[in-house]
């Protein structure tokens, strides 16, 4: 490479994307970019001049491996959607000014649906206005909902710590004899797509019976259905555990944590409250069924997991960062890296890069095929996908009982 | 030994509870006990005959590993309390025959106080009838809160788990920008001890500021002070973290998440719901401040982790359950092992026993010293106290991705 180098991460954070980071700046370095730049606050930052150079804050080998093994986005995540081109010309101005202050030849973008349609944007630009910077996506997402890609960088590390817990919590549920039995409601992330929630059925082997139901956003929720499943099991069992995502919905599109709120309750403040789904679900069953319930909301904890990150994945968050960068420097722009899976078992994935306009914006959903016909569990082929991402382990860098990571100095 | 042992586990389950289950199994074979049976559910297990033979599921040194590893109770637990002896003389009849037709010569109840109140009636019940059985208690309970031992296994495990997710969740707030700020609230296990809240200052360190405000039951919670301290600080700081104890309350003794049901409200069954302390904290601030917040409980996920077993914790469990089954052999009955630390750096730690008329219903609370003077922190002595306990892991075995535990088959 003969010119810079510029990174940005975007939206939510996972235990995976400053593997990716680490992919870029060491691949970056090694191909001859003279200088790394990471914007903070992704493009939101960067528009405010907000940046760093990598190698001040990566200053050796130790400190890749931290990196790998922090949690969230190092160099800070935003929210920010670019305008269309045509409405607000001056920002892509803006932006084209201080990418060529900085002599940036590549830039990479990590991230998910929202960050390809930046690359989308600012690699039409660059073509429109004869610009020879290129932009690389690179993939980032526990909700494993991009389109071309096989999976996604942090979703597996995402899977392994639900799968984990949700065993965990079996193990407890398991243990609490109670008359009349106890139902535990675990909530999984995931409004519209079940990969998370599906990721469940890893707790289950030859130790555990995994989850008793497993309900994905992808298929419409019957409350009533619900109720006579779980009372049939409540009959044979003293423990039964449920899965659900976030996201699951009635026939008319309606969230269940939105049923909660039916009557006129508004809290001390004059607010109207959202209930979690598994809370309402658990005083729900609670009330019928007249038995004890507990909900649990994995909440953020299912995608800051990094002490239980898998291997395959931060491996190949690295491999992608990487990647990025490498098809940048061989006159790739407006492309996204994917992951291309050639076998199962034994697990073999490889990288390409694909036209990034046939992927922005585009949801991807579990197969109707892999989830069971009455749509409370999920099929033999949803754990045949998984089971490979979650492989191997990354041992956290021990300080004193806690992980170790890999800090950057913030101020407001 | 020539008698037989039997071992019972009961209250809430923990990440070391079967540490201890295997020191006990172990040291009773080693000193010559023919048969080593464990009650199933506890004692309200033991008076329906029901327990297993552990040699037919300890078979060998992987199991045993397996079982150090494995969260909750293996022999699944049970909330049952004795009545006093001259109440209901029958029960203790009954307990004493399925006991005598065991030929037990000793029997080790691992739990907390209540598990300490049976060690006693028990133990008094021999003396009263002339039986020589010995009865030994075995402490655990993350809630760290009986008297005379230093500390209860299960609690470092526990500590552990709650630095380190308080820490990825830190990292996960402080990665997001958003204007006006963020406010995190944890919501942490103990309903009148504060001890695993204030584990989560292990989440401090060179990489990290650890919480902002930590909330201990032992001191009221003022609601204005509060929202007073978390708007100076969201002034300060992009992203605010605060840690809660589930059991903070007002100068009336009113638990915080009962205030959230001031309202009339009931949920669409017509049951009065508790809404959780994080929860309510978190609507309280966002519509006080009007900033963004959310609310996490870190729920049994904090007492099953045993992914992030702390190794100090893990062989301390195993080395109080072996010394029970030594105590018994040498002739103390009426007792319960305690753990003395005879320095902080380097730790060290001994076991002995100690009457445990002294100890049943007793509750250990943090020490007043060991809080801030405005109640909204801890001082560097808890860390002290805490830091020796989180150290070392206790690796899981993993297979396919997902740590195996020891199973045992149940039925209802």
């Amino acid at each position: 490479m003969k010119g810079n180098v510029i990174v940005g991460q975007s939206g939510g954070p996972t235990a995976a994307i400053n593997s990716s980071l680490a992919g870029v700046y060491r691949t970056a370095i090694d191909r001859g970019a003279k200088k790394v730049y990471g914007m903070l606050h992704g493009i939101e930052g960067l528009l405010k001049e907000n940046y760093i150079d990598l190698s001040e804050h990566i200053r050796n080998d130790l400190d890749v491996e931290l990196l790998k093994r922090t949690p969230a986005a190092y160099l800070g995540s935003c929210r920010y959607k670019l305008p269309d081109i045509h409405k607000d010309m001056e920002i892509y101005k803006k932006i084209f000014e201080i990418l060529d202050k900085l002599e940036i030849e590549a830039l990479v973008y990590i991230g998910g649906n929202d960050s390809m349609d930046t690359i989308k944007k600012l690699s039409d630009y660059a073509i429109l206005t004869g610009s020879e910077i290129r932009f690389i996506g690179c993939p980032k997402t526990i909700d494993n909902d991009l389109a071309l890609t096989d999976h996604t960088p942090g979703y597996g590390s995402a899977a392994k710590y639900i799968g984990t817990s949700v065993k965990e919590v079996i193990r407890d549920s398991l243990c609490l004899e109670y008359s009349g039995g106890v139902v535990t409601i675990i909530e999984i992330m995931g409004r519209n797509a079940g990969w998370l929630t599906g990721a469940s059925i890893l707790a289950k082997g030859e130790d555990c019976d995994g989850p008793d139901l497993i309900y994905l956003p992808e298929i419409t929720f019957d409350l009533k259905k619900f109720e006579a499943k779980v009372k049939k099991l409540v009959e044979q069992k003293s423990s039964v555990v449920v899965c659900v995502s976030e996201g699951i919905h009635d026939k008319d599109g309606k969230y269940i944590c939105e049923l909660g709120n039916n009557s006129d309750f508004v809290d001390a403040f004059g607010h109207k409250q959202l209930t979690g789904t598994a809370s309402f679900l658990a005083n729900y069953i609670g009330n019928k069924l007249g038995c004890k319930t507990r909900g649990i909301e994995l909440s953020t904890l299912q995608r800051a997991g990094s002490h239980l990150a898998s291997r395959v994945d931060i491996l190949e968050a690295y491999q992608v960062g990487g990647a990025a960068v490498l098809a940048a420097d061989e006159g790739d722009t407006g492309k996204m890296v994917v992951l291309v899976r050639h076998s199962d078992d034994p697990y073999q994935c490889g990288t390409e890069v694909k036209d990034v306009h046939k992927i922005a914006n585009d949801e991807k959903l579990v197969p109707k095929e892999w989830i069971s016909k009455d749509g409370s569990y999920i099929t033999d082929d949803f754990i045949t996908y998984v089971r490979p991402l979650i492989q191997g382990d990354v041992s956290p860098i021990m300080v004193d009982g806690i992980p170790r990571h890999l800090y950057r100095p913030t101020k407001k």
